[in-house]
Order: C-alpha cells, then structure tokens, then sequence
C-alpha cells in the first residue's frame, strides 16, 4: 500500500520530510572499482575494453568487433516492422522541431563606452551517447539524446550500448539510424565511459558524455568529469499528479501505474484537494494493475514508493510541489494554466486532463530526459544547450581602453596581481 | 624558460601533444579524506563545522559565530579607501548591465497539431557562492559570482570565505556589500561546501555552490554534485595570445606576464606568425619581469609552463587554439573579427591591441569565472544561466492527444511499457 498522509495531520511535516528524503535507490559504494576500471582502460585501451566487456556482458568482442558495422545496423533496422519505424520517425521529426527552436542566438553589441560585449555559441565536437543495455534499453532515449545534439550542430555523435549475452534490441538500432547515428559501439558500463572519456586506438575520445545508467555508469560520469563534459547523474523516474475535483480518476490511476511500472525506484504520487478521488483513485490503481501484463513491477513500486496526499488547497498542492521538486508534474486539474506559475521547481509540467506524461516520453516533442531526484531545484532537462557553449566576446579600443582604465588598475592593485595593472597601463598614451 | 616550439618542426606534433597534456597541478588523491568531511558534517553539523574550520583555519569560531555580522561587514568595508569602492562599483555596474541582457525568454507556442510546448526558465530558490581565503581571495571573484545570481533572481545568497587566522580581507566584505550579498560565514575547505549542501542548525542549505577553490574544495563539490547543482571543477587560469607582425611585442609580454602571476600553475602561451616578434616578445617579457613587484610567482609560472608557438599563418594558429581550447584567447592582430570564426573553443575571446585580458577579469562588464584545463571543449563561463533552470511544458487537447496516441502506444509496446501505453489509450473515446 502506498503511503497517506494528510496536510492536516498533526505530524504531516515530519512523514513529508521522510517521504521527501526517502532512498528510492540502494546506495552501492563502486567508486574504488569504477577508479579501477578507468585506469585500467586508459593503461591498456581496447584491451581492457574488450576484456571488460566479455566478462561483464558475456560476449566475445574483439577490438575490430567493437564497432557494430553499417551493415549489421542497417540488417537489424530492416527487421523492425514499419508500424515500428513510422512511430519512431514520427516520434524523431516532433522532437527535432520542437528542439530547433531551442537554438540559441549569438548576441553581440557595443555599448555606450564603445567596448564590444558579447556571447556566442559553438556545438562541442564530439559527444558520446550511453544508452543502457538490456530491460531499460529505450529506443525513444536514442532519438532523446541524439536529436538535441544533432540540431545543436555536433559534428560526431558516437553511441554505446551494452549488449549483453551478445544480443540488442533491434529497435535500438533503428531509432539509431533514423537519428543519423552510424558510430555505435558494442560497449557499456565504466569500461564505455572511460573509453568515451579518454579514448583507444579504435574508439576516439568524446568531449562530453550524455546518457542514463545504472550506478557503476552514474559513478564513471563522476569521476570523469572534467576530462569531459557531463549531462547529469540520473535517479529513479518520478511523478507528481496535482488532480482537482474535475479529475477522471480512471486516468489519474493509469498516469501513476505508468510511472510505478518504470521499477527501480520509480515514485509515483498524487496530490489532490478531494478525499474523494484519494480513494477512488487508489481503487482504480488496484483495479487497472490487476489487468496489466507485466504487473508485479509497477505494484512493488507503487506499493513501496507510491503516496496519496490530499491538501486543503492547489496553492497548498503547489508548496508541496516545489518541495518535492519532481522531474514530471501532472496538472490533472480544471485550470492548469492558473497553477503553472506557482509550480516552480520541475523538469516537466504537463497541462490539463490529456496530456498524460507518457506523450512526452515519446512523441510530444520535449525532451524525457528530465532533472530527478529533486534536482529539478537546480537542472534542466537535456536540450540543445547541453551541446553548445557560451564564448565570451570583449573588445576595447583606445578610448573605452581608457575610460576603464583607472577602475581596473585600482581593482588589480588590491589583488595585489601588479603585472594584470600593468597589462592595461602600458596601453595607454600618457 | 619557456618552450619554444615551430609547426615546422619535424617532432612539433609529438612536442605540442606534450604541451596539451602536461599536468600543471599536483593532482592530490584527497577523495577520502574529503568524503570523511562531509560525512562528519552531515552527521554533527555545526560541531563538525566549527571543530574542522578552528582546525584548519587556525581560527576561534563558535556555532554563533559562524556568520559574519552585518556590523562586521559594515565596518570592513567601511574602512576600504573610497577610491577602491569607486572601483568596485564601476565593475559591479558594467557586470550587471552586460549580464541583464543574458536573462533567458520563455517560449511557449502551440503547433500545427494544437499541442502546447514550451521551455520556461525560473531561478534557483538558494545559492552557496565559496570564495577562497588567503592569496586568492579577489574581491573581484565576489562579484562575477554574486552578480549572474542577483540578475538571475536568485532569492538567497549565502557566501562562505575562510579566514586563516581569523584574518579576512575588507575589500572581500565590501564587494559583498555592494553586491548585496548578506549571509556570509567565514568558513571554508570541504566542510564549508559540506555545510551549504546539506545544510547545518546555523546554515541552511542551498540548492547550488559555485565558485573556486583548492583541491578539496574541488573534490567536495564533485562529491556533492546530484545533491545540489556545481557550476564547474576550475583548474589554473590561462591565456593564449595569438599575435601578427601588427603586434606590440611590449603589450604581448604584459599580457603573458599577468597571466603567469597568478601562479598554481597558470600558463601562458604565445603562437606568432613572426618569428622575429616570438624573439622580442621573450626578451620582452624577461624585461618586464625584472620590474614587477612579486616577480618570483610570474617567473616560476613563465619558466614552467610557458610556451611560444611559431606557425605559417592565422589558419594554422587558430586550428592548434582550438585543441588548446584555452580558458582567455587573445586576438592581437591586424583583423581579429576575421579570424573570430575560426577560433570555435574558448572561454573568452578578448578583440585586437587594446583589449588585454586583465581589463575583462574586472570591469569589460563579461564574467571572468571560465573554463580551464580545455574544457571549453565542452563548459562556458558562468553566467545568467548558471543560476536558472528550464521547465517543459507540455499540453494536449482531446484532438492533438487523439492525432499522436498511435505513434505513442506503438512506441510503448515496442519498449514493453505497457501502463504507459494504456494510459494514453484509457483517455481516447471509442
């Protein structure tokens, strides 16, 4: 059962805070093996790749194998059926229109000193995508990952994906070929990470390193941070629907049991003003998980993780929202556009009573890849940002030179850092 | 002495790799040390906090005394001449107005299909800004970190600056001051960043912590990362200046100069066209060197890590700045706006003769908190941004819902996730 609580209970902060810092994930301390692994694979390169792999995945690679070739990709992408492939383009041109418009524009500009003062944006060259490997191995995170980083311009986009037992999902591999992305390796776990990171004789370094994974990924993204860039350490999935009296319970049940039957963590819950539909609602979840195949996992996790919390208000719904700061929020109410303003910490918000989160994941055109674990206090989704960078642009001449002048040797002169005065000083026709 | 290096030269490529990744820091292993830090300090807390900072800082701190009064930050920087105030003002003014025009637009539009979609952007609730103590604590650091918040709108600043032996610079207050950050506590290392993370009985925690420091200020904020957001791990400053026959070899070698003062491994390289100006600046530069106060720092700092790079032409340059992808690239030649193209990987481009790179660290207006150690590769320097985050949003109606369930349920099924499928499909009349 999942847990109830009310904002009227005398101890209601006190169970908030316990669900709010609650552990949805088993903490594995692998910082010391995946420290290993990098080493090892920046020591011996390919070698301890295809050692690694072979061992953990149960596969025979060979460094010529590591690479899957064109035309193994283009034979497993001909097997999906074009029910498949249709879906998948279609999910694959949404997102990429609606990521177009994410580009951002250079501004430059002189101001009234005449100093030129600007911002310009490039594409990293190089990036690497994770994509997981076995239960959780999504082609809709292919097109996720790749599309924003193809329309941010990036010249090469090279994709690992374990395959464990030697097998892959096909689907994988022509999401992968809708998207444009030719440079796929057979690799996963730190040893891909640091591969990405660093580089062999067959896989070239990346500058930055996107994508989910399980601990030992989340870890090797850690550690190599710095030697490349990083989207984000990913947690479980998770879910905040905010459902008023107009709500269809039925619909509200089916939005909290797709986010429960993520597992691995995966937190489903309902904020709601009506006691009424706390129960209906948690009826219906009984009643549709009863006929869902695969129900075992979406029932542990909305049994262990899964909470119904009923408010005096939606302005009170909305505090707890910021508080809970959820990666997806589902406004299941009469006037979404009235609360959006107040919700101010979440990676999604999804409007009104037909926009059930799963659209997003696929075909809405935003992105899934979303900030979890309460850190959409501080991140964003992945977008097309997350494949440029900002340069600074600074030109002075002689006149705004020395019109600065007198403000900026003063300031170095406190610092003590003499030869950043002189810098300027030297400039100037006394 | 500096290297000197000819793209010419039959060994150049091997001598520039060489270059590219020589280590410039003691790369201390402090990882367990720092996590033992945080553990303490999430566990006591303020008992932990002031124990490590009366410790470390050889200072006399109580739980009470952890923040720095209101009168005390008055009367500090009451007692900065006013001609220093004057100074910081003026760059506290330039860097507001420049960073104003950073402020992000949300972008909400429905499609041809009559869904919603849209990013929009709210600031961070709290921010944690570290400034370093000691022979790096720039007043100047206090505003390029405290100014990209104010304008971002972040509600709470707290500031944290260790004081060795309870001594702190007055200008640090005073730039504070000005900046209007009021929460400041003088602690510092691994546990400051321990505190502003997971919050003490004295200090709150913050959702984000930006700004420099030592190597374990560096690896506490690595460690932290996924329980509050980071800005970037910074490594020793650098410039590169790209220079022409239309360059004042005198200028050049100021520019070097300041650059090699800040020490801790900073790194200044020269790549010239002319031989003749590589020679005159050398000489230059040991001219100059013999009349800087503190000139041990700058020439320790030129002789270790200093490089001069004779190439054939401005194209050849700009490809090695690229893979240098230097923190500061400085452009003192005859056409910089023509060869501003090409240079696709810097933290700052600083335009033609009068534009040293010392004028951008306090008063251009950009912000001089950078990428180093090639990561603009990938990483910008901090700005408005930093402080903010992007919300999606997401709405259908009955009828878009309607036009994009079949691709969504054909999606779901393919990856298995069939709640997420019913909850699209429990939502269509038929």
């Amino acid at each position: 059962m999942p847990i109830r609580l009310d904002s009227a209970d005398p101890d209601f902060e006190q169970r908030f805070v316990q669900l709010l810092e609650g552990k949805r994930e088993a903490s594995q301390d692998v910082n010391d093996t995946v420290a290993a692994i990098i080493a090892d694979v920046r020591r011996r390169g390919d070698v301890a790749v295809v050692e690694l792999t072979n061992k953990f995945d149960r596969s025979h690679v060979a460094p010529d194998t590591l690479a899957i070739s064109a035309d193994e990709i283009a034979r497993a992408a001909a097997s999906v059926p074009d029910t498949i492939r249709a879906a998948l383009q279609t999910a694959h041109d949404r997102i990429w229109a609606h990521h177009v418009k994410q580009k951002p524009e250079d501004h430059i500009y002189t101001d009234h000193l005449g100093v030129t003062l600007g911002t310009r944006w490039t594409p990293v060259d190089a990036v690497g995508i994770y994509v997981p490997g076995g239960l959780a191995s999504y082609p809709s995170s292919v097109l996720m990952n790749a599309v924003p980083a193809q329309v941010a311009g990036v010249a090469r986009i090279a994709m690992v994906v374990p395959t464990p037992n030697g097998e892959i999902n096909p689907a994988i591999l022509l999401a992968a070929q809708i998207a444009g992305v030719t440079e796929i390796y057979r690799i996963g776990g730190a040893q891909a990470v640091a591969a990405l990171a660093y580089g062999t004789a067959s896989i070239a370094r990346v500058d930055k390193v996107v994508g989910p994974g399980n601990a030992y990924v989340a870890t090797a993204k850690r550690q190599v941070f710095g030697q490349v860039g990083i989207d984000m350490i990913a947690g479980p999935s998770e879910v905040l629907v905010i459902a008023d009296g107009s709500a269809n319970p039925a619909w509200v049940a089916a939005d909290l049991i797709a986010q429960a039957e993520h597992g691995a963590g995966a937190q489903s819950i309902l904020v709601t003003t009506e006691k009424g539909l706390a129960d209906t609602v948690a009826a219906e979840v009984d009643r549709q998980l009863a006929l869902l195949p695969k129900q075992e996992i979406a029932r542990q996790g909305w049994d262990e993780f899964g909470a119904i919390i009923t408010v005096a208000s939606l302005d009170e719904a909305a505090l707890l929202a910021n508080r809970i700061a959820s990666e997806h929020v589902e406004l299941a109410i009469n006037d979404p556009q009235g609360l959006l303003p107040a919700i101010r910490h979440a990676g999604a918000i999804f409007l009104g009573h037909h926009t059930p989160e799963a659209i997003g994941d696929y075909v809405g055109g935003s992105n899934h890849v979303l900030p979890t674990a309460r850190s959409a206090r501080f991140a964003s989704g992945l977008g097309v940002l997350d494949f440029m960078k900002r340069t600074s642009i600074l030109g002075c001449d002689p006149s705004s030179l020395s019109a600065l002048s007198e403000a900026a040797v003063t300031i170095a002169e406190v610092e003590a850092l003499h030869g950043h005065g002189q810098s300027i000083s030297i400039r100037l026709n006394r």
